[in-house]
């Protein structure tokens, strides 16, 4: 399952950087769930081209990773939102009993922007 | 200087996808601020060579951020976290008077965070 996750958000990242052909055997072997003999007839090419397809890829993914480290630094920057955000919501539970309106409503507004930039 | 700020932006994503010659000649242009003359020198190569190598790396600096959009991500959240501080600093400036000692406190963790996040 961790390697499931794992090459799905390497393919969030890097797939434009695969052949047409490779983009599609990781979809749908990794996001669709296909066995490698579905995908040989999806594609019209044998199980075993397609499992050399997608060892292929899985390789390249990985080494655009090692260059780039996008979906590291992505991770930990997700990590840091989700932080600000626990702390956001303690100390808008301690606020939430004054009723000064402007600040609930700046507070609001705080809220709204976190929220744009942290992807669930 | 438009054009010196991009390159250099998609430099610091892309840079590990050249070539080690590629990544000296840009940086030596771009960063270093080095003439071509120069950079031939240092790189042992004609001024001409020097030239292709730099139209050559920039054209594949822009090809991946036309596959990848990093740089445009990037400056996009960059952005919107310019404005969560905005609206921070103006939230923070109205409850400073406030003496409730916690409310603060944890009014500081949410602001490191947000640096820590932030990139200047």
């Amino acid at each position: 399952m961790i390697k499931i996750v794992e090459i799905s958000l390497l393919y969030d990242f890097y797939a434009q950087l695969l052949t047409l052909k490779q983009q599609k055997a990781i979809d749908l072997y990794y996001n669709q769930d296909l066995s490698l003999a579905e995908i040989g007839e999806n594609l019209n090419i044998t199980r075993q081209a397609v499992y050399d397809t997608i060892k292929r890829a899985e390789k390249l993914l990985h080494d655009y990773e090692d260059k780039l480290h996008l979906v590291e630094k992505f991770v930990r920057q997700q990590e840091k939102i989700k932080q600000m955000k626990l702390q956001f919501l303690e100390y808008k539970k301690l606020i939430e009993k004054n009723e000064n309106v402007k600040l609930l409503e700046l507070l609001q507004n705080i809220e709204s922007t976190l929220n744009e930039l942290l992807i669930e």
